[in-house]
Formats: C-alpha cells, sequence, structure tokens
C-alpha cells in the first residue's frame, strides 16, 4: 500500500514532457496513498453540514473510487463522528479503503491515559489513527502556551500510547511550513519524535494555506533527504494562495508518498487540495500510482454524486470534472477540433477521467459550433432549420436564455426548428395560487402554506382541465398538469424534478427582472435539464416543467 | 512600466519565507506588469455574454485596480469588441491601464497587407497589440495545414507589419509549453521570430492548461537564459491542471516579467490564471510588486463588483478575495483564534487585500464562536439569551436554515433571543396568484403572465390590507406589503431588493423538498441578507422578504 519513500529527488527539472512517463526516471516516486480528508477537514466547508447517513454515503463512494484511507472524523470534537464510527463497521463493505480516526496530541501537563481526545481516538475502533500535532514554536508559545520541550512530548508520548494500543499512526505536523521557515530545528523534532514513536507517516501540513510550490518541493525534498526513509513523508495542503494542488504535487516531486485531500477540494476556507485535480495530475501527467487500475475514469461520476450528496452545486469550472472542463465554445477552437480532433485542445483524453467533450452553443459558436452540437444531440439539422435556429437563438440570448446548461431545451428547439411538433398536449392555460395565515417564525409551528394550481390543456380535440396541490407552486402545478393528462401517457411515472434553481439575471432589481429557472429531471436512467426565462419566476418555472415533460416522454415514447 | 527581464533566475530553493521578502536576494524580478485579459479571453467562460456597456464598466474597475494592460477583445472576431475599442477612448478615462487590442498572425500563405485579422487590430487604434501564434509543431501541421518555415514566417511578418505601423507588440505563443516538450528548437525559433521582428514582449502561453509549476518554471528559466534579456517573457495559462495560479508564479520565479490572467479566473473551460491570487501571491508572499502603491486593499471589492458586473455569483471559497476567505469556524480555531490573534489561523492580514475575518457560526462553533459573532454585528448577548439562541439554532439548522450566509436574519434571531420585539408590523395573512393563459413559446410573445398579490397586517392596533400587482410573486408580494404600510415608514422608500436564490435543499425530489431562499438588499448605503426555509417556495421567500424589511426598517430608524 505504501509507496517506497526513498525514491525521493525530483526537483525542477523534472519531466518536462506534458504526458505521462516513467516515474523513476524523473526521480519521482512510483506511487502515493491517497488519504481523503472529505468527511474530516472537507466538512468544515462553509455550508455542508452531513448526517451520519450522509457520511456513510460519502464513505461508500470514496471506496469505489478507490482511495487507499478515508479519514472518517473527529470522534472527541463531534459527536455524530463518534457515531459514524459505531455505524460504519456494520453499515459499510469497504472493499479497498481503510477507515482513520482523528484526533490531536494529548493537553499540555496532561497525561496521555486519561487524555479524552486520545480516549476517543481509540474508541473509534479503526486500526489506524491520524493524530494532529503542532510543529510551529509560535504556535506552541502562543496557542498552547507552554514550553517547546513539552510540546515535542506531547507529540512522542501520543504517538507512542497510541501505538502501545497496537494503531498503525499518522501524525499530522501542523503548520509545519510556516513553523519550518520559523524555527526549523523545532520543527524537525516534532517530527522526529513522531517518527521515532512509531507513526509510520510524517504528514506535513500548510494549515494556513500560504505556501507557495517551489517552497514546498524545496522543504518537503529536505524533509525526505532528512529521514532517509527512516518514515513516509506525507502532505495536506489547505488553497489560501490558490495553490493547493500545486502544493501537493510540488511535494511528491519532492518525494512525498503520501497525499492528502478531499473531494472536489472542500475544506475550511478556501477549500483542502482538491483530490479530482491531485489525482490525475499525479497519475496521467507525471505516471505516479494513485488510485488502483481501472478507477481513474470514476473520478467525474464521483465528483458529482459527493456534490449531492453534500449538497454543494458542482463547480462548472472545475478541472477533469467540471460539465466545462472540455467544453468549446468560439469559431476558432471548435472548427480546429472538428478538423484536428480532440488533442489540438485539450489537454488530456476526457474519457480517462470519465468526462467527455461539450460543444458549446453561443454567439461566438457559429454555425460549426452548432452543426457539431445537432450532432453530439443526435438532431439531424438541415441548412434551412441550422439558419432559423440561428436567428431563433439571436433572439433568446438577448432575453436571456442560456442553452449551454440546458442541452434539453436546446434540443427540443432543434428538433421544432427542423419542423418536428411535439403532439403529448396543447396547454391552454394555468393558475396557481398561495395563501398563508399567521405564524411566520418556523420555530413557533406556523399554519402550513397552502398553494393549488389549476392546469386547463388539449390533448388532440379533447380539452382537459386539472386541480393539483402541492407545498409550492412549481409542485402544484407538476401535479396539475399529471393529474390533467391522468394515465395518457404511461411513462410519465417514470419522470420526476430532481432540482431547480432560480437566477436572477438584472441584479439591479431583484424583483422586477428577468429570472432564469434551471429544471433537472430524470426517468431514472437520463437525466436532462431543461431552461425558462421570464420576468415571472412562476411562468419560468412552468416553461421548463413543460420542457422536461415533453422531453421525457419524447424519449420514452420513441 | 516593464522590469527588468534580465533579473531572472530563482529555482527551486528560491524564498522558503513564507512573509513578502527582498525579492532581490532571492533572483526574482523586482517587479512585474499584469496584463488582463477578462474582456478577451475571460468572455469565453461558460455562462458570460458581456455588452460593450458590460465591457466599458469592467475596464473601469481594471484601472481602479491599477493592472498595466486591459486586452479588451479580438475585433475581427467578435463585432462587440470592435465597438467597444470604437467607443473606449471616448467613453472610458483611464488613469494608468492602456487598452491592448488582440488578433492574431496572417494566414498561412496569405499578405500581412490585405489580412482582415491584422487589419482589424490596427483599426483598433490602440498603440499596443498582442497578437497569438502557433508554436507547436504539431499544431502548425494538423491545424494550420502548413511547413514549418511558413508558421515562422507568419509570425515574423505580422510582427513586423505591426510594428511598422508604429505599434508595440506583444505575442502570444500559443501552446508553448506542449510545443516545447515536443520540439524544444521549433518553439524557440518562433519566439526568436516574434523578438526579432520587434516583439517587446513573448508569451508563453499554457493554451491547453495541461502543465505543471514545476515544469513551468524550468522551462521558463531556460527561455529567459536563452534570450538573456533581449525581450521580455510573459505568461499565460489556462486552469486545466488545477495549477494555473501557481504556473504563473512558477513562471515569475523562473523570471518572466509579464504576467496575463482575468478577474476571478474567469475563462474558457476551467478558466485562466485567476489575478486575485496571482497578485497577492507574487507581492504578499514573494515581494514582487505588480499594482501600483495602496491598490491591493482593493482586490476584494474589484472581484466582486466583476463578479456583479459578468453576472456569476461569486465564489465563496475563493483566495483572499472569498467571503469564506477568512471565515473561521471550528470550536479549535475560533477559540484559538480569539487568543493569540488571526496570526494564528490566517495566512495573511485580510485588511491587505480589503477582505475582512469572518466568524462562522454552525453547529461545530459552539459558544465562543456565537460571543464573537455577536461581537462582529454589534448585539449584545447575554448568557441567558445566548443559551435560548443556541437551543434555536439547533432546531432551525436542522430545518435546513444556514445563518452563515444570511447575516441580517442572524442578528434578528440574535436581538429577538435577548428579548427585542421589533414592531414595525404585524403579519396576519398573504395570498399571491399567478395566471398565465395561452402561447408558452417567449419568442411567439404569448399573453404576459399576471401576478397579484394581497397583504394583511397590523400595526399597533390597526388592521391593514393592501393588493399588489408584479410580474412575480415576489415582487407583488414586496408591492402589497408596502402599499399596506402606505408610507408610515420613509425609510422604506431606500430599501429595495437586490437579488434572490433559491436551493433546493433535498436533491431526491426536487419540487417537494425544502427550499431555501436568501434575498439581497439595500438602502444604498448597506447591503444585508436574509434567508426563509420551507417546504413552499412563495413561503420561504415571503419570510425572507419579511426579514429584510424588518433589518432595513430597524437599522434606518435607529
Amino acid at each position: 500500500m505504501s509507496a517506497d519513500p526513498t525514491s525521493a529527488g525530483g526537483g525542477a527539472d523534472a519531466d518536462l514532457a506534458g504526458a505521462a512517463s516513467d516515474p523513476a526516471s524523473a526521480g519521482l516516486p512510483a506511487a502515493v496513498d491517497i488519504f481523503d480528508t472529505t468527511l474530516r477537514d472537507g466538512a468544515q466547508f462553509e455550508g455542508i453540514s452531513l448526517s451520519v447517513d450522509d457520511k456513510l454515503r460519502v464513505a461508500e463512494q470514496l471506496d469505489w473510487l478507490g482511495v487507499a484511507w478515508i479519514e472518517g472524523g473527529y470522534p472527541q470534537a463531534n459527536p455524530k463522528d463518534a457515531e459514524f464510527f459505531e455505524r460504519a463497521p456494520r453499515e459499510l463493505r469497504l472493499t479497498s479503503a481503510e477507515l482513520v480516526a482523528f484526533g490531536s496530541t494529548r493537553r499540555p501537563a496532561g497525561r496521555v491515559d486519561d487524555d479524552p481526545t486520545l480516549r476517543a481516538v481509540l474508541e473509534a475502533g479503526t486500526s489506524t489513527v491520524c493524530i494532529v500535532g503542532k510543529s510551529w514554536d509560535f504556535h506552541v508559545r502562543e496557542a498552547l502556551r507552554t514550553t517547546e520541550a513539552e510540546g515535542v512530548a506531547m507529540v512522542a508520548e501520543s504517538v507512542a500510547h497510541l501505538r502501545s494500543d497496537g494503531r498503525r499512526v499518522f501524525f499530522d505536523a501542523e503548520h509545519f511550513f510556516d513553523g519550518y521557515a520559523a524555527n526549523p530545528e523545532f520543527a524537525l523534532a516534532v517530527l522526529e519524535a513522531a517518527a521515532t514513536a512509531g507513526a509510520e507517516c510524517v504528514v506535513l501540513c500548510d494549515t494556513n494555506g500560504g505556501s507557495l510550490p517551489h517552497q514546498v518541493q524545496a522543504v518537503t525534498t529536505e524533509v525526505v533527504r532528512h529521514f532517509a526513509g527512516d518514515v513516509a513523508v506525507g502532505i495536506h495542503t489547505q488553497n489560501d494562495s490558490g495553490c493547493a494542488v500545486a502544493n501537493s504535487v510540488a511535494a511528491v516531486v519532492g518525494g512525498a508518498t503520501h497525499v492528502q485531500g478531499t473531494i472536489n477540494g472542500y475544506g475550511e476556507r478556501t477549500g483542502n487540495a482538491n483530490l479530482m485535480s491531485v489525482i490525475p495530475d499525479l497519475t496521467l501527467k507525471l505516471g505516479v500510482a494513485t488510485l488502483p487500475e481501472g478507477r481513474m475514469e470514476r473520478l467525474t461520476v464521483v465528483s458529482r454524486h459527493v456534490a449531492e450528496l453534500v449538497n454543494i452545486p458542482p463547480n462548472p469550472a472545475d478541472p477533469y470534472v467540471g460539465t466545462s472542463a472540455f467544453a468549446h465554445k468560439g469559431g476558432l477552437h471548435t472548427s480546429a477540433l472538428g478538423r484536428a480532433g480532440g488533442a489540438t485542445y485539450e489537454h488530456i483524453d476526457p474519457a480517462l477521467v470519465g468526462n467527455s467533450t461539450r460543444v458549446l452553443v453561443s454567439d461566438l459558436g457559429g454555425r460549426a459550433g452548432m452543426a457539431m452540437k445537432a450532432q453530439e444531440l443526435g438532431v439531424e439539422l438541415d441548412d434551412r432549420a441550422a439558419a432559423t435556429l440561428t436567428e431563433q437563438l439571436k433572439v433568446l440570448e438577448s432575453q436571456g436564455w442560456v442553452f449551454e446548461a440546458a442541452d434539453a431545451s436546446l434540443e427540443l428547439l432543434m428538433r421544432r426548428a427542423g419542423g418536428w411538433e411535439p403532439d403529448f398536449f396543447e396547454v391552454e392555460a394555468y393558475r396557481v395560487s398561495s395563501y398563508h395565515r399567521e405564524g411566520r417564525i418556523a420555530i413557533d409551528g406556523g399554519l402550513e402554506t397552502a398553494t393549488e394550481a389549476t392546469v386547463k390543456i388539449w390533448v388532440g380535440e379533447e380539452r382537459l382541465a386539472a386541480v393539483g396541490e402541492g407545498n409550492g407552486p412549481v409542485n402544484a402545478l407538476d401535479r396539475a398538469l399529471r393529474n390533467a393528462l391522468n394515465g395518457r401517457y404511461p411513462a410519465l411515472e417514470r419522470i420526476h424534478l430532481t432540482d431547480f434553481k432560480v437566477r436572477v439575471l438584472d441584479g439591479g432589481a431583484a424583483t422586477g427582472a428577468v429570472v432564469r429557472v434551471l429544471v433537472d429531471s430524470t426517468d431514472g436512467e437520463r437525466a436532462w435539464t431543461t431552461v425558462g426565462v421570464d420576468t415571472n419566476v412562476i411562468e419560468a418555472s412552468w416553461q421548463a416543467l413543460v420542457d422536461s415533460i415533453v422531453y421525457g416522454l419524447s424519449h420514452s415514447e420513441r
């Protein structure tokens, strides 16, 4: 599982080629262990609040991806984390990853055998534990209010205590790079104490995230040389300088063989090293093994699935796994791409990480881009239809419609431009009404708001009207429409909305501005996104809702 | 304006200290020119679509920030960019920045004096121009379908043509790092052709974004040595490996003195180098001058203002300028922060970039964090109020309320926990109804959706009811509430909503799930955010709307 830490080296001249190459010839380690801390450090990301169930589901994703270690939480600081470690052995079937419990060293002037943090770490019951200790002398003095000697003793005794209980121990050296810059002797003394006491990996943490890659590479190289293979050296970076990924890569170039990070870079403040970038950077660019064979292509789906689990919208611009990562617009690029193949404008084959090339339609794209998009969507578009569509898109885009994120609406528009008219139903009118009385603070448990919609549609020559109640206008409209269609399209049973997003397009006058609504839907097999734009959020939602159902029906009925 | 390119050097051992230091002693350039390409490359970001007015306003922000160069657009490819260059001299009063027009070299086997791109670049009328040419032999063969000799001639003749018209010329060497890895002789020959023809800066572009920092640093060092000061060397990176910022820094460590990037890292696919990180990394960490004296503290406000102009929500986790960049939650960090000061857990003083420390309240924060938050908001919170609030927050957070982004709602909750009850008005009931008939495709210009709200409130012993019409439910409710209050609170005239965001909290059942609404408001002086949570988007919006108005009134009436 662990790579040979003695194979360190690298340096600025290592490996100039962009493609993966033999790591040994460049002095790089052949492999590194991936240590995921999404469930511990990642959970500190602003906006993330994970239930124990959420944590178990994220852990399953991590195991499926193939990381070596899953840091499950900090049981002493968080009761939910203690519950996670209690339930995990019963409820998780991990195939390759191992769980790690996190804690800190004993308190200053305390004893290891009655320390609550160390007890909680042991009670988590994992065979491997990770504890953090201070390696910056300033911190030992100012935050711990103790001596350097006691700071070293806290580390040594805590590691020894965990080892004496038979646990494998990783040691996170907090603020290592700041500490090494201020007082390298002390910083190294802390690492030595951990290693001598039996830690099998000392992890250099850029806790404040302020370091830059050439600094990290130089310091890691020195530490790796210092220990000469006696202990593995790891890296843990934060993104405060915008360099967390690069700093992780730089540490591996400097000889580190254990890399800590999180899914999608979640983490406190600006986040941790994004494993979705670090893993392919190391393996695809430098030839350093990270995941088991065949797992790299799961990267995109794991990124998006975990984003759903933690309820943070995925960043389209994320390297490797983002929906924009291999998206091309602009006449120059799209036409060159069509001519010379992906290699011209893509740094890797997107399939390697489970992603794919997308062609964007926009005012910069032109005819060539639109033809490629039609091909991607499987729509035949003759010259006349393409011309019609170009004119329509100009008008719609000037009104605030954006189809880049709404392929399903674009597909319907393309097919309509080619003469197709869906005949599932025709809308005559809708009305939706919400009523609320008294008691507006949720904690007081006020009366629930009641919402009711009526929808009038035509199916062929038949006029259908129905009512729907719901816990919101979109829900009520959705139900009313389904009630009106009343079993006519059995496929409708499988189609449901999974998410909707509302965006105000003119920030100057929020409640009077144009609103764009995106609706995500699924039929259990495929997922699609539709768009609606109007000054009225209800009308914009309705447009996206109708498009979603027409798209779903037209694909299931074919 | 331009730094001395001969002061190159650096290397992996340069500058181990985290703090800014004397750049000369580390072999770094004393200063670099910042070249912003938000208006050209940044405009390729998925979701950005800029009008000429938008572009002019972004340019003003860039000048106010103090970048040396503003690449305004690609006039031949985009008619809007041509209009920008036409209007800019009349409508912009630039104090320090200079506009640059972008184009490409002449076509293969074409002539410079009738080349449409070169003509458009000259017609833009800027004293400095930037043209891109190919430096990867593979590209010359496969995308241009011409010989290497012709590839070099295209560059040399195009630069010479622009120089003969008296323009200063920057040369973007497209795909330089891929090209240098594949065929260094050809890649250098292209740079030499540009330099010999009179380009004053050759910019090494990592067009596909696949390079890593140690590679960029090594190659840049070699190029800088090769030219030995005859021409300035620049860097232009994309973020496809997650290393655009680090690659820019690495190039400067390698001797580059011209740095291209964009505000907030906007750009095609995964974006360009984020100047909001590159600038403080270079100046605050390495002591390399970037902006004029006193401008660094404008970084945060420019970042957020441009995000509004281009209509992309700012990323809270952005280094230096994000709202989470100096936000602290978690008992350990917040208590240590209180005790030892920011230096303990912050890599820089946030005021240096115009940002500030924030304390987050969450289930991890505990009492210490809440006390700091109350202090930050100027609310007095005694022990009993704090205990009440802690219990309330537990319940509310379990229901999906999040106050991290909604300080105004949190302040109201804190003040209420301390016994305060706002008496501006009390809500009895509201109703809101939307009606739409026929014609659902916007391009057909269907009937507008009509929305009407009624609101019943009490002010003291007086019962007030009013109707409001609007172009959406929030707008109609807002107007009905204002109509009901009918001039009672003159301060209300100044208060208006600027944005609202809707988030579905459970992705499994969109139209039946809990919905969180954030409303941004302003009174022209301050801005605030409120939150509402309910299964019904109308009710959640109403809660946030009422909180917004109560907060605004309570601050203006005091």
